[in-house]
């Protein structure tokens, strides 16, 4: 077994509490008892004047918390540790800081800043948007090479050629590159060339895909699902990690919500929480995450000032010949403006832009 | 081009109105307008006392509502016509009944039910299942082959092997067979098998797994995405029908809400409205719709009642010892209770249970 | 202190999990300890090879949970019991039964159908559609007579002359009356004239409402918030029986969700989840929780078939030219046709129609 | 008709636009024009090749879109212009600076500073805070006056008395003072000693409240119901400036989403929305927006980063002992290290902490 799996086993020894019903019979606790014990936990009972509580102990780390639920004369069950370990807190309390060529660091006292367009549509395009945002002061590129579409007659993306362009890209500016990886059969290639692998919103739970990746020896940045919990989000990180691969950089995109103003509402208040529950660094794409450019400068400054690790950016030459979400591109010249805005805010969170 | 590609061509045609702001220049007006002819549009200009409204007929299916949105001095805009055409009522005012295998039919006057268990365990436990299911009315057997997993301890499915025992035990207890497929490689031994493949949640936005499934000659059983809007839905049956497979049935599986008792919230008014916007047959599951199985006989009957035309339904003929999902698995004596049930009430609606 | 207030109390007597973090001091977990004793909780400690956890029982009712998780070396808090115990379905295990006048008892065998229009317009309207749902078998009659509009310019309700009239037409029609009552200065006059009390959706947390429902003797029929959940629900009408008033009826009317087709989505699982916590009768109002025609008779027959006590349904003699809600009333044809379809639904739950 | 209200009808001489279904039949066309004509639109009709488009325009306010959506052979229903006009940003282009006593200005180029206790328990404990906050540099002093809670055993507020000791405190302090006001009876006396008067997010759309705060001549600030869009809060805010209050100040508080971290999700992308959408001053109380005192500080840098014109933050001087809502009240200390961050962040959107 390696190291991770059982680090991971040994965190599944989850306390959990199984409150039964004021009026359930001895019959019935003794029926949940068992049930707990076939199960694999070890039982404290507590028996109170109204109600009696059981504690669970115990090693087995795939339970289904609605089995007991369902059990007669139970009232309500607890998990009371988290379900994820490697990605806690407590594994790390000093927090994570991903280390990147260049001196590059996620985590640290430096906010990255990632930006580029949204597709590699060009050579020139991308090589243009390279310049623009490294000469405003990002760190990484980005780029998408694999875009499969709402539409079948939409652009499609470049695909490995894309990915070399991006490197060939970053080498010249002195960018590291970002991209992102939408199956298994696309990792050898990616993994060839970019700097980080980046799992969108939609595979945040594609577990063959993250299980894959915990194999990878490149940093993994992971978006979270547009319905998806932060508990959910550290699960899925988690996996990643239980193969081996402890560097992954978490992010916030956007959630689904009533409001139909924007496509998405940006959950700011994820980054002060993921920060207390995880030691993962926590980073922020406003672009995705309000999906309307007019909104991207303010949500990209609310998340340093809230506290991020890095932002990925939307910056695209023409923003308005862009193939695709050329909408919630910046133009240059917002972007370096915003650039400037940000290095004002960091030092409001002891941070520099780095 | 291929008959469906011109169609969903020629359904894009859509009709678009831009609102211009009261206080918009003509300069302003004239960028739009311009910029509307750019992208393909022919436009129709009304000028009001207060607001000039600009109507936008055009040929190009993939543009992005929200470029127009940002060009300054526009106010609102809205697409006229569903970006969906194949999958839309009036594509097929008549409905489309699915004719499978065996007489069965799904849209049709006969409300069809599907029942087995989550995962196929092993040739023992199906074989049970299947008796139990065909036994108490149902037509169609339900089984997991493949199963990716939240913990990567779970069980992980039996893959090619259950689809094999699927066939077999459909076969000998004259079932029909539908079973998730969750990447394209697992096409070729699914549509060798299975009379019907399911689609599941998470990937009904996996535009490459559904290209790939709109050339298969199989019905295919999508799900609706835990945050996805009914269109949606109809936009992913759209990407499959765009490939030539017009045998697309839809389900409802519940959605993510405040509401946190329940996984999920099952929507139960997706049935009829999915019956009003579209043409395609709509299911139900109320199995994974509600996650628990004290709740899955009164939404099963719910979706009847709505005018559901057929039911995704989790039978173990063990499920305390279910290696997924046993929560949610009625008991075979429940599932023949409820099929008693179904029977009482699909007169209401028109129908009989199949 | 009255008989439901120290009843209120003796159910506040709520266990409470305390999870320490694993890094936890002992002097922090001696400061939760201390902090718990000072609320008035008695302390137990169960000190575990990873992490502490503290079990806290007491007297207290109002604590706030955030207070303990806040404090430092505190990972997780639990209520181990509900927080309501009137409303809990142990108070009366065996189910409440509303009896009201004309031998009409909401809970038993029989679904009670309430029915009428959104407004009460005038005698001639309100006279023909009470006629109308009586024929057809409703056996309560519901009607608005206060109307604050989202507009200031819409039809605000006839008031006091309303109510009068409702009880006229009830009593022509042996219909019992169920109205809205807004605001505490209009319960004397509801009190005297209608049979039930309605709240509506947004007045669901105006607990000064609530606590005057409290002091009245008649039943209360109370509708879930659009963004409330189930256990807050059950908190409000807590706080009625608090008063002394236990004839609490509940309602589902539809809760917000990022599907936009419908103004809400109608929460059928509320119903069977209602039933299992609480002794309350459960009913559902389709016409708010769709806020469409087409859509109000699927979902009546759904909530029916899942098991409801009640159904409130608007019905207008001429919805077209109703001065309020007209487009989710149905037509008396429509309902007449609903209330057939709904006897042959009633008995696969046991039930007839009223 | 008092000015307002002329403004307001004109304001709804709505544009819309009814696209009729592909098989829409002659017949169906003019019923449909019909219905129109009789709602006092006038009609303008596009028959294009594959869909027959109507626009309407006319001087009646109050009428139902769904009305026109379940005509037969109607497809869709869109409204042009945006249901609200005196609080939309065309009616005042250049921003809206409410100015109150003391030279304090909201909507300006200074962001003003509200803190104060969640509740007015003493005149000890609100002289405390009162000096701690306008020591740090708020502006304007806050505190609950009467507080109805969930539970009829937790602390109710002191009324009347809070009112007049938050007028002496604030005098004493040079801080103005705001307060919520919760029913129509308390209106008087709120407006005769505090200088902002609250309306709380359950209070939103409690139209008989609004009104009767439209002829009140004090600024407003209007909270969002938790379950409110955008639209929503600005539909309410006209409700209030109908009235000839033209002196509304919004704000947000958080929204209910799936996620159960937190209480509500506080959206911050509500701020530029609202600053696009409306003239009107847009402010954030990160307090109630996270329910929890270490979410307050990094949501409180976010609010102004995305250019928030004031903020509400609730500052206990003794946050162990309060009576209500503690766990997100800031330590004074906290308040004054969060002044001096927003002091660095401020200038990034050109402004300064008031």
């Amino acid at each position: 077994m390696p190291k991770a799996d059982s680090q991971l086993l040994a965190a599944n020894q989850l306390p959990m509490i199984v409150a039964m019903q004021e009026s359930a019979s001895e019959e019935q606790i003794q029926q949940v008892i068992e049930h707990l014990v076939k199960m694999g936990f070890e039982v404290h009972r507590s028996t109170g004047v109204r109600q009696t509580v059981l504690g669970a102990v115990g090693a087995r780390a795939d339970f289904d918390i609605r089995e007991l639920e369902l059990l007669s004369g139970v009232d309500q069950v607890h998990r009371i540790s988290a379900p994820y370990k490697l990605a806690g807190r407590s594994f790390r309390p000093e927090g994570t800081i991903v280390k990147l060529p260049n001196g590059v660091e996620i985590g640290g006292n430096k906010v990255v800043v990632m930006a580029g367009p949204c597709s590699v549509e060009s050579r020139e395009q991308l090589f243009a948007a390279a310049e623009q945002v490294a000469n405003a002061g990002a760190r990484v590129l980005r780029g998408g090479a694999f875009k499969p579409r709402s539409s079948p007659y939409s652009f499609q993306g470049l695909g490995e050629e894309a990915v070399k362009l991006l490197r060939e890209a970053g080498d010249k500016f002195k960018l590291l590159v970002i991209s992102e990886v939408m199956e298994i059969s696309q990792i050898p290639v990616m993994a060839a060339y970019v700097d980080i692998l980046q799992v969108g919103a939609r595979n945040m739970q594609n577990f063959n895909l993250l299980r894959e990746l915990g194999k990878v020896r490149k940093p993994v940045l992971l978006k979270r699902g547009i319905a998806a919990t932060l508990e959910e989000l550290l699960l899925s990180a988690e996996y990643i990690m239980a193969g081996g691969n402890y560097e992954v950089i978490l992010c916030e995109r956007g959630i689904r919500t009533f409001e139909t103003y924007t496509r998405n509402t940006m959950d700011i208040s994820a980054i002060p929480i993921i920060h207390k529950l995880s030691h993962l660094p926590m980073t922020a794409d406003p672009s995705h995450g309000t999906g309307r450019r007019d909104k991207v400068a303010p949500m990209a400054r609310a998340a340093v000032a809230a506290g991020c690790d890095a932002l990925l950016i939307e910056v695209h030459h023409d923003a308005d010949h862009a193939l695709s979400d050329g909408a919630q591109s910046l133009y240059p010249e917002q972007f370096r403006k915003l650039m400037d805005e940000l290095r004002i805010i960091a030092p409001a969170v002891g941070r520099t832009i780095a």
